[in-house]
């Protein structure tokens, strides 16, 4: 936590910033281990680029939390009667976080310290958050050794009858039994056309042969997220599926390899786009080829055609590319990777060859 | 929805703005039926204060999700590589959510379109939102009617040796079961003195004679939160718990008998506070008294000790006194009411007096 917050700090002072406020739940995390969602109220961690003490600014009932997390600086507890913005001294410049700072508590900002220059600090956290560290890589692939284990929980319960929820509810149950307190989201799980929705809602559809099954899922293991999607058959498939899933195999074995550390971003979503484009599929393909994965399941970088962003050594990310055939099926294979010198590592392993069960 | 529209139009119109850009999944939902939370991506609600169509701005694979639920309006939908904020046609002045849009977008806003005049429209949207209709209620009291089940069922599994994310799972598999597809949030089971956090974190603590046992959770139900606290103990309480537990109670009570339309909110948290206090635990007391609930589980209005503005009728609150003695101890008796001129309808209905299991 040390080594994040002095490479902020020079970072910041290079931008000629006093201060530095982060309010996102997720940074405050990185950067200082105490993990704090207190939802509507307001969070805060301030850090001087000279050699004041940095603070966590949160509500007065959290902050026996901040002290077991390990944090060691100032802390401001404030109640639900005080105004937490007032408790940020007085200072000259201030980058913030741009990308998570609402409007409202910018212009309160902009109220209680008029001379205030206010610049963004966005930047300097994405290339910071991008690129994991050894630590977090563990952490990622924990995750995704659970996430694995969650999609052979729910392909072990699937039988003619079962619905989408009552598979979920066994996932979920089975995995607290092991200590997973969280999933990374809601978990999907989707029977025949319901999953060529590709943000379909899981429900009370009952599962019938020829189904294709769509989940995904993922975990939060020790602060990170994993994410998965795997699509099995629940009887032979049709030779028309069939070539679906062999198409998105393929697209999804595509994109991976072109996770190499240095290349364009895009490059691994064209190339992904390009099997699916020439299997004839493309206008099914609705949706980026996938996002960073972190602290939060969606974080930087986004993996869509246009981003000319570097991959770099150490970037977490999902590939995740699907067909949706309204009415008929819907398909969707997602990995996540990490991009390293040596090519892209693999973290999630349930088997992708096609499955019927 | 089309009301909901017209009354948001009118104040908006009355404020001399052009149009209204409403950004959160919650007002969305609200003013349209169409539930969407794309994360990182945006959403915009566009209402004009004149006779042009309203549109939705949400990302391109989730339009045909907005005529599924009756949106009949225009819809622009956009791809991952394309600005949203671009799809907004130029206005002179337009009334956004303050206490929702980010500073990023704030400014690409400014940016797009320089001449534009931006103010809020938070007010006049917690005013429509704050006093419930008779549809929301009924919803918000079958939300609550499902909280009282997750309680019993979470009641009928403690035994000596079970742990807290046991007790958590078996509730929503049941749950799950009936249909309920979201909790409101991630359900909070505490074992004796790891329920004196008031914001402890379900674990694999396993349940001991004389543990107090606290549950706080709830559930979405038709796009409506639930929010239920109880404390029961497991095994005979000490004299001293027994103490505790009753002033907690007689502080709900209280709370709850001081929600009167008309009334200034904070009444209410002072009522509680003083049942507290006179017992010589007030400083045990960490939080407010409660919250607003409906769409969100926390909505306005806030109810704190400060809070001068009037309870309305419709209005639909949270009541969840608490003690939480560090290392011992915490209890909190938590229910859902509805603020109407015949006095407070309490929603949650599991019984509150002391339960030994």
């Amino acid at each position: 936590m040390k080594k994040r917050l002095d490479q902020l700090k020079q970072t910041a002072k290079s931008q000629g910033q006093e201060a530095v406020l982060i309010t996102s739940t997720a940074n405050v995390y990185y950067l200082s281990d105490f993990y704090c969602n207190p939802k509507e109220r307001f969070l805060g961690l301030l850090l001087y680029t000279d050699e004041r003490e940095p603070a966590i600014i949160c509500p007065k009932m959290e902050t026996s939390l901040a002290i077991d997390a390990g944090w060691t600086h100032d802390i401001i507890g404030y109640e639900d009667t005080e105004n937490p913005l007032e408790k940020i001294p007085f200072v000259s410049s201030l980058a913030i976080e741009e990308d998570h700072l609402i409007v409202a508590r910018y212009n309160e900002l902009k109220r209680l310290q008029p001379s205030l220059s206010l610049s963004s600090i966005d930047g300097a956290l994405l290339a910071l958050r991008a690129a994991k560290d050894d630590e977090e890589i563990v952490r990622l692939q924990e995750a995704a050794e659970f996430a694995d284990i969650a999609v052979e929980l729910g392909v072990s319960v699937l039988r003619e009858g079962v619905s989408e929820l009552e598979v979920i509810a066994h996932i979920e149950s089975e995995l607290k039994a092991k200590g997973i307190t969280k999933m990374s989201f809601d978990p999907v799980v989707l029977f025949g056309p319901n999953a060529a929705n590709p943000h379909g809602k899981p429900g009370t559809s009952t599962l019938k042969r020829g189904d294709a099954v769509l989940m995904d899922l993922g975990v939060m293991w020790k602060g990170y997220a994993s994410d998965i999607t795997r699509t099995v058959f629940f009887g032979e498939p049709t030779s028309a599926h069939r070539h679906v899933y062999e198409t998105v195999l393929e697209a999804n074995e595509a994109g991976i390899s072109a996770c190499v550390a240095g290349d364009q971003i895009k490059q691994a979503d064209i190339a992904a786009r390009n099997v699916i484009e020439r299997a004839g599929f493309g206008e099914y393909f609705t949706h980026r080829l996938g996002h960073g994965l972190g602290i939060e399941v969606h974080e930087a970088p986004s993996m869509h055609g246009n981003n000319e962003e570097r991959l770099e050594n150490g970037m977490a990310l999902t590939v995740e590319p699907g067909i949706y055939q309204s009415g008929d099926i819907g398909v969707r294979i997602e990995d996540d990777i990490i991009v390293t010198v040596n090519g892209p590592l693999v973290l999630t392993r349930y088997p992708k060859t096609l499955q019927i069960i």
